[in-house]
Protein backbone atom coordinates (compact mmCIF):
# COMPACT_ATOMS: atom_id res chain seq x y z
CA UNK A 1 0.00 0.00 0.00
CA UNK A 2 1.84 3.10 -1.72
CA UNK A 3 0.27 5.28 1.17
CA UNK A 4 1.97 3.44 3.90
CA UNK A 5 4.97 3.02 2.27
CA UNK A 6 5.54 6.58 2.09
CA UNK A 7 4.37 7.27 5.66
CA UNK A 8 7.03 4.68 6.65
CA UNK A 9 9.77 6.44 4.68
CA UNK A 10 8.77 10.42 6.41
CA UNK A 11 8.29 9.47 9.39
CA UNK A 12 9.33 5.82 10.68
CA UNK A 13 12.48 6.14 12.62
CA UNK A 14 15.15 3.49 11.61
CA UNK A 15 16.97 1.96 14.73
CA UNK A 16 19.51 -0.36 13.33
CA UNK A 17 18.82 -3.20 10.15
CA UNK A 18 16.22 -4.74 12.52
CA UNK A 19 14.25 -2.47 13.86
CA UNK A 20 12.05 0.34 12.73
CA UNK A 21 10.33 2.81 15.15
CA UNK A 22 6.50 4.09 14.13
CA UNK A 23 5.33 4.94 17.20
CA UNK A 24 4.91 8.46 15.78
CA UNK A 25 1.91 7.35 13.51
CA UNK A 26 1.12 3.84 14.67
CA UNK A 27 1.91 2.34 18.39
CA UNK A 28 1.93 5.14 20.59
CA UNK A 29 0.62 7.95 18.72
CA UNK A 30 -2.07 7.17 16.25
CA UNK A 31 -3.03 8.72 13.20
CA UNK A 32 -6.33 7.11 12.59
CA UNK A 33 -6.68 9.06 9.22
CA UNK A 34 -4.28 6.64 7.88
CA UNK A 35 -5.44 3.88 10.23
CA UNK A 36 -8.45 4.30 8.37
CA UNK A 37 -7.66 3.83 5.23
CA UNK A 38 -5.46 0.81 5.81
CA UNK A 39 -8.97 -0.52 7.30
CA UNK A 40 -10.39 0.64 4.17
CA UNK A 41 -7.47 -1.61 2.29
CA UNK A 42 -7.77 -4.53 4.58
CA UNK A 43 -11.66 -4.59 3.19
CA UNK A 44 -10.68 -4.73 -0.28
CA UNK A 45 -8.18 -7.27 -0.07
CA UNK A 46 -10.54 -9.15 2.47
CA UNK A 47 -14.11 -8.15 2.04
CA UNK A 48 -15.11 -10.83 -0.18
CA UNK A 49 -14.53 -13.76 2.48
CA UNK A 50 -17.33 -12.87 4.71
CA UNK A 51 -15.61 -12.27 7.93
CA UNK A 52 -17.95 -12.63 11.15
CA UNK A 53 -15.36 -11.21 13.58
CA UNK A 54 -11.51 -9.70 13.60
CA UNK A 55 -9.40 -11.31 16.13
CA UNK A 56 -6.03 -8.81 17.25
CA UNK A 57 -3.94 -9.38 20.79
CA UNK A 58 -3.35 -6.28 23.03
CA UNK A 59 -2.02 -3.44 22.87
CA UNK A 60 -0.85 -2.35 19.85
CA UNK A 61 -3.55 -3.93 17.31
CA UNK A 62 -6.16 -2.43 19.03
CA UNK A 63 -6.07 0.03 17.08
CA UNK A 64 -5.58 -1.39 13.42
CA UNK A 65 -7.88 -3.82 14.07
CA UNK A 66 -11.25 -1.63 15.09
CA UNK A 67 -10.56 1.02 11.95
CA UNK A 68 -10.46 -2.40 10.13
CA UNK A 69 -13.74 -3.52 11.89
CA UNK A 70 -15.49 -0.18 10.89
CA UNK A 71 -15.50 -0.95 6.80
CA UNK A 72 -16.33 -4.66 7.73
CA UNK A 73 -19.08 -3.73 10.04
CA UNK A 74 -18.12 -6.68 12.36
CA UNK A 75 -17.10 -6.86 16.36
CA UNK A 76 -13.27 -6.65 17.20
CA UNK A 77 -12.50 -9.61 20.02
CA UNK A 78 -8.88 -8.78 21.32
CA UNK A 79 -6.88 -11.43 23.16
CA UNK A 80 -5.50 -9.87 26.67
CA UNK A 81 -2.18 -10.19 27.78
CA UNK A 82 -1.79 -12.22 31.25
CA UNK A 83 -3.80 -13.80 33.73
CA UNK A 84 -7.40 -12.94 32.66
CA UNK A 85 -9.15 -12.06 36.27
CA UNK A 86 -12.76 -11.05 35.09
CA UNK A 87 -14.00 -13.88 32.91
CA UNK A 88 -13.30 -16.63 34.94
CA UNK A 89 -12.04 -19.95 33.51
CA UNK A 90 -13.65 -20.24 30.55
CA UNK A 91 -11.04 -18.74 27.68
CA UNK A 92 -8.82 -19.84 25.34
CA UNK A 93 -5.24 -19.50 26.22
CA UNK A 94 -1.84 -19.96 24.66
CA UNK A 95 1.64 -19.09 25.32
CA UNK A 96 3.12 -16.06 23.07
CA UNK A 97 7.05 -15.47 23.16
CA UNK A 98 7.79 -12.14 21.93
CA UNK A 99 11.65 -11.60 20.76
CA UNK A 100 11.79 -8.24 21.15
CA UNK A 101 10.80 -8.43 24.41
CA UNK A 102 12.52 -11.53 25.20
CA UNK A 103 9.88 -13.09 27.23
CA UNK A 104 6.97 -15.22 27.31
CA UNK A 105 3.02 -14.15 27.53
CA UNK A 106 0.31 -15.75 28.15
CA UNK A 107 -2.84 -14.64 26.01
CA UNK A 108 -6.43 -15.28 26.33
CA UNK A 109 -9.71 -14.92 24.51
CA UNK A 110 -13.00 -15.36 26.30
CA UNK A 111 -14.63 -18.75 24.89
CA UNK A 112 -18.10 -16.52 24.62
CA UNK A 113 -16.51 -14.66 22.16
CA UNK A 114 -15.40 -17.21 19.56
CA UNK A 115 -17.74 -20.01 18.30
CA UNK A 116 -17.50 -22.43 15.30
CA UNK A 117 -19.20 -20.36 13.36
CA UNK A 118 -17.23 -17.62 13.25
CA UNK A 119 -15.13 -16.67 9.98
CA UNK A 120 -12.17 -14.74 11.64
CA UNK A 121 -9.64 -12.36 10.28
CA UNK A 122 -6.32 -11.66 12.50
CA UNK A 123 -5.44 -8.43 11.57
CA UNK A 124 -1.90 -7.00 13.66
CA UNK A 125 0.30 -4.27 13.43
CA UNK A 126 3.69 -5.89 12.97
CA UNK A 127 4.90 -9.28 11.36
CA UNK A 128 7.95 -10.42 12.03
CA UNK A 129 8.89 -14.31 13.79
CA UNK A 130 4.93 -15.00 13.89
CA UNK A 131 4.50 -16.09 17.43
CA UNK A 132 1.70 -13.50 18.25
CA UNK A 133 0.02 -14.61 14.93
CA UNK A 134 0.69 -18.45 15.32
CA UNK A 135 -0.69 -17.80 19.21
CA UNK A 136 -3.94 -16.18 18.07
CA UNK A 137 -4.45 -18.77 15.01
CA UNK A 138 -4.55 -21.48 17.87
CA UNK A 139 -6.72 -19.49 19.74
CA UNK A 140 -9.14 -19.72 16.82
CA UNK A 141 -8.44 -23.52 16.12
CA UNK A 142 -9.62 -24.10 19.91
CA UNK A 143 -12.47 -22.34 19.59
CA UNK A 144 -12.95 -24.34 15.82
CA UNK A 145 -13.84 -21.08 14.14
CA UNK A 146 -12.26 -20.82 10.60
CA UNK A 147 -9.51 -18.44 9.92
CA UNK A 148 -10.26 -16.75 6.66
CA UNK A 149 -7.18 -14.54 6.75
CA UNK A 150 -4.24 -12.43 7.87
CA UNK A 151 -3.69 -8.29 7.62
CA UNK A 152 -0.72 -7.02 8.97
CA UNK A 153 0.07 -3.31 8.72
CA UNK A 154 4.16 -3.92 8.48
CA UNK A 155 5.78 -7.10 7.52
CA UNK A 156 9.42 -7.53 8.35
CA UNK A 157 10.36 -9.42 5.13
CA UNK A 158 13.87 -10.39 6.66
CA UNK A 159 12.69 -12.52 9.48
CA UNK A 160 10.83 -15.91 9.10
CA UNK A 161 7.18 -15.24 10.19
CA UNK A 162 6.00 -14.15 6.78
CA UNK A 163 7.40 -17.71 5.00
CA UNK A 164 5.69 -19.44 8.34
CA UNK A 165 2.64 -18.39 7.42
CA UNK A 166 2.79 -18.76 3.83
CA UNK A 167 3.95 -22.40 3.53
CA UNK A 168 0.79 -22.76 6.00
CA UNK A 169 -1.19 -21.38 3.15
CA UNK A 170 -2.69 -18.96 5.42
CA UNK A 171 -4.02 -15.79 3.37
CA UNK A 172 -1.49 -13.65 4.61
CA UNK A 173 -1.70 -10.16 3.19
CA UNK A 174 0.58 -7.74 4.74
CA UNK A 175 0.14 -3.71 3.62
CA UNK A 176 3.98 -2.93 3.74
CA UNK A 177 7.10 -5.52 3.50
CA UNK A 178 10.28 -4.77 4.13
CA UNK A 179 12.70 -6.83 2.76
CA UNK A 180 16.01 -5.17 4.15
CA UNK A 181 16.96 -1.91 6.05
CA UNK A 182 20.13 -0.59 4.58
CA UNK A 183 22.39 2.40 5.16
CA UNK A 184 19.03 3.82 7.44
CA UNK A 185 17.03 3.43 4.21
CA UNK A 186 13.86 0.85 4.14
CA UNK A 187 13.72 -0.97 1.12
CA UNK A 188 10.02 -2.58 0.35
CA UNK A 189 9.20 -5.68 -1.45
CA UNK A 190 6.28 -5.54 -3.55
CA UNK A 191 4.15 -8.17 -2.75
CA UNK B 1 -26.71 8.88 26.12
CA UNK B 2 -30.04 6.66 25.69
CA UNK B 3 -27.99 3.76 23.53
CA UNK B 4 -24.90 2.93 25.77
CA UNK B 5 -27.30 2.69 28.81
CA UNK B 6 -29.90 0.20 27.02
CA UNK B 7 -27.08 -1.64 26.15
CA UNK B 8 -25.82 -2.10 29.21
CA UNK B 9 -29.35 -2.83 30.51
CA UNK B 10 -29.65 -5.56 27.51
CA UNK B 11 -26.09 -6.90 27.77
CA UNK B 12 -23.97 -6.18 30.65
CA UNK B 13 -23.27 -8.98 33.16
CA UNK B 14 -23.92 -7.77 37.20
CA UNK B 15 -21.00 -8.98 39.23
CA UNK B 16 -21.87 -7.99 42.38
CA UNK B 17 -23.08 -4.45 43.88
CA UNK B 18 -19.35 -3.35 42.64
CA UNK B 19 -19.02 -4.71 39.55
CA UNK B 20 -20.62 -4.62 36.16
CA UNK B 21 -18.90 -6.30 33.42
CA UNK B 22 -19.29 -5.13 29.89
CA UNK B 23 -16.28 -6.83 27.70
CA UNK B 24 -19.04 -8.65 25.49
CA UNK B 25 -18.87 -5.00 23.99
CA UNK B 26 -16.87 -2.57 25.29
CA UNK B 27 -13.24 -4.06 26.52
CA UNK B 28 -12.90 -7.76 25.21
CA UNK B 29 -15.35 -8.10 22.68
CA UNK B 30 -15.70 -4.61 21.21
CA UNK B 31 -18.69 -3.07 19.02
CA UNK B 32 -17.09 -0.87 17.00
CA UNK B 33 -20.62 0.35 15.64
CA UNK B 34 -21.29 1.67 18.81
CA UNK B 35 -18.28 3.21 19.58
CA UNK B 36 -18.17 5.24 16.70
CA UNK B 37 -21.94 6.13 17.59
CA UNK B 38 -20.22 7.27 21.46
CA UNK B 39 -17.37 8.92 19.48
CA UNK B 40 -19.66 10.97 18.10
CA UNK B 41 -21.88 11.97 20.83
CA UNK B 42 -18.02 12.91 22.17
CA UNK B 43 -17.57 15.32 19.42
CA UNK B 44 -20.75 16.15 20.10
CA UNK B 45 -19.82 17.53 23.86
CA UNK B 46 -16.18 18.49 22.62
CA UNK B 47 -15.94 19.23 19.48
CA UNK B 48 -15.83 23.20 20.03
CA UNK B 49 -13.05 22.99 21.89
CA UNK B 50 -10.23 23.15 19.16
CA UNK B 51 -9.19 19.47 20.81
CA UNK B 52 -5.59 18.60 19.30
CA UNK B 53 -4.96 15.40 20.67
CA UNK B 54 -6.91 12.80 22.42
CA UNK B 55 -5.55 10.75 25.30
CA UNK B 56 -6.02 7.45 26.72
CA UNK B 57 -4.29 4.74 28.06
CA UNK B 58 -3.61 1.42 27.40
CA UNK B 59 -5.20 -1.07 26.73
CA UNK B 60 -9.05 -0.91 27.00
CA UNK B 61 -9.00 2.49 26.18
CA UNK B 62 -7.64 2.81 22.67
CA UNK B 63 -10.82 1.52 20.79
CA UNK B 64 -12.83 4.14 22.16
CA UNK B 65 -10.72 6.94 22.02
CA UNK B 66 -9.78 5.88 18.17
CA UNK B 67 -13.07 6.02 17.11
CA UNK B 68 -13.76 9.44 18.68
CA UNK B 69 -10.80 10.74 17.34
CA UNK B 70 -12.21 10.01 13.79
CA UNK B 71 -14.68 12.51 14.38
CA UNK B 72 -11.98 15.06 16.18
CA UNK B 73 -9.61 14.37 12.99
CA UNK B 74 -6.78 14.62 15.45
CA UNK B 75 -4.65 11.96 16.77
CA UNK B 76 -4.50 9.71 19.68
CA UNK B 77 -1.84 9.16 21.81
CA UNK B 78 -2.05 6.10 24.15
CA UNK B 79 0.19 5.61 27.87
CA UNK B 80 2.25 2.57 27.63
CA UNK B 81 2.17 0.93 30.52
CA UNK B 82 5.39 -0.40 32.30
CA UNK B 83 8.89 -0.16 31.03
CA UNK B 84 8.63 1.76 28.19
CA UNK B 85 11.58 -0.06 26.36
CA UNK B 86 11.39 1.86 22.63
CA UNK B 87 11.53 4.84 23.59
CA UNK B 88 14.70 6.25 25.46
CA UNK B 89 14.50 8.68 28.64
CA UNK B 90 12.97 11.06 26.59
CA UNK B 91 8.97 10.35 28.21
CA UNK B 92 6.82 11.49 30.95
CA UNK B 93 6.01 9.45 33.63
CA UNK B 94 3.83 8.78 36.72
CA UNK B 95 2.10 6.02 38.61
CA UNK B 96 -1.05 4.86 38.64
CA UNK B 97 -2.78 2.58 41.42
CA UNK B 98 -5.69 0.06 40.42
CA UNK B 99 -8.15 -0.42 42.90
CA UNK B 100 -9.71 -3.25 40.94
CA UNK B 101 -6.08 -5.26 40.03
CA UNK B 102 -5.13 -3.67 43.63
CA UNK B 103 -1.35 -2.83 42.35
CA UNK B 104 0.59 -0.01 41.27
CA UNK B 105 1.35 0.87 37.23
CA UNK B 106 3.78 3.21 35.89
CA UNK B 107 2.33 4.91 32.60
CA UNK B 108 4.70 6.81 30.28
CA UNK B 109 4.14 9.17 26.84
CA UNK B 110 6.97 10.10 24.80
CA UNK B 111 7.74 13.54 24.82
CA UNK B 112 7.30 14.02 21.44
CA UNK B 113 3.58 13.38 21.23
CA UNK B 114 2.49 16.01 23.16
CA UNK B 115 3.48 19.65 23.22
CA UNK B 116 3.03 22.61 25.17
CA UNK B 117 0.01 23.66 22.36
CA UNK B 118 -1.78 21.03 22.50
CA UNK B 119 -5.30 20.80 23.37
CA UNK B 120 -5.91 17.60 25.21
CA UNK B 121 -9.05 15.71 25.47
CA UNK B 122 -8.76 12.66 27.90
CA UNK B 123 -10.83 9.72 26.87
CA UNK B 124 -11.41 6.26 28.77
CA UNK B 125 -13.41 2.99 29.20
CA UNK B 126 -13.80 3.38 32.70
CA UNK B 127 -13.81 6.13 35.60
CA UNK B 128 -14.30 4.84 39.02
CA UNK B 129 -11.42 5.91 41.65
CA UNK B 130 -10.01 8.38 39.17
CA UNK B 131 -6.92 7.45 39.75
CA UNK B 132 -6.18 6.40 35.79
CA UNK B 133 -7.73 9.82 34.93
CA UNK B 134 -5.37 11.84 37.53
CA UNK B 135 -2.46 10.30 36.11
CA UNK B 136 -3.59 10.80 32.52
CA UNK B 137 -4.07 14.49 33.72
CA UNK B 138 -0.48 14.71 35.24
CA UNK B 139 1.06 13.48 32.22
CA UNK B 140 -0.44 16.36 30.49
CA UNK B 141 0.67 18.95 33.18
CA UNK B 142 4.38 17.87 32.77
CA UNK B 143 3.85 18.64 29.19
CA UNK B 144 2.33 21.63 29.56
CA UNK B 145 -0.18 21.14 27.52
CA UNK B 146 -3.63 22.42 27.89
CA UNK B 147 -6.67 20.04 29.41
CA UNK B 148 -9.89 20.65 27.48
CA UNK B 149 -12.03 17.80 28.58
CA UNK B 150 -12.18 14.45 30.26
CA UNK B 151 -14.81 12.21 27.92
CA UNK B 152 -15.80 8.46 29.68
CA UNK B 153 -18.11 5.72 28.50
CA UNK B 154 -19.37 4.73 31.80
CA UNK B 155 -18.42 6.41 34.75
CA UNK B 156 -19.34 4.28 38.49
CA UNK B 157 -20.99 7.39 40.18
CA UNK B 158 -20.87 5.46 43.36
CA UNK B 159 -17.25 5.70 44.01
CA UNK B 160 -15.79 8.93 44.28
CA UNK B 161 -13.28 9.63 40.93
CA UNK B 162 -16.44 11.69 39.31
CA UNK B 163 -16.90 14.12 42.16
CA UNK B 164 -13.08 14.48 42.85
CA UNK B 165 -12.69 15.55 38.75
CA UNK B 166 -15.57 18.08 38.97
CA UNK B 167 -14.15 18.98 42.50
CA UNK B 168 -11.02 20.52 40.71
CA UNK B 169 -13.04 21.82 37.76
CA UNK B 170 -12.22 19.47 35.31
CA UNK B 171 -14.71 19.73 32.12
CA UNK B 172 -15.82 15.82 32.71
CA UNK B 173 -18.91 14.51 30.56
CA UNK B 174 -19.76 10.51 31.13
CA UNK B 175 -22.12 9.46 28.44
CA UNK B 176 -23.58 7.07 30.93
CA UNK B 177 -23.40 7.69 35.22
CA UNK B 178 -24.14 4.03 36.84
CA UNK B 179 -25.55 5.78 40.29
CA UNK B 180 -25.78 2.12 42.06
CA UNK B 181 -26.49 -1.53 41.54
CA UNK B 182 -29.28 -2.49 43.19
CA UNK B 183 -30.77 -5.95 42.87
CA UNK B 184 -28.73 -7.06 40.07
CA UNK B 185 -29.69 -4.06 38.45
CA UNK B 186 -28.34 -0.92 36.94
CA UNK B 187 -29.62 2.42 38.22
CA UNK B 188 -28.54 5.05 36.14
CA UNK B 189 -28.08 9.03 36.91
CA UNK B 190 -29.52 11.17 34.31
CA UNK B 191 -26.15 14.18 33.80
Amino acid sequence: MKLLQERIETSAQIVDHNIVRVDMFLNHQIDVQLLDQMGEEFYRLFGPLHVTKILTAEASGIAIACLAALHFKVPVVYAKKGFVRTQGSNVYSTEVFSYTRNKTTQISVAQAYLKPDDRVLIIDDFLASGSAVLGLKEIVDKAGAHLVGVGIAIEKGFQDGGKKLRDMQINLRSLAIISSIENGRVVFLEE
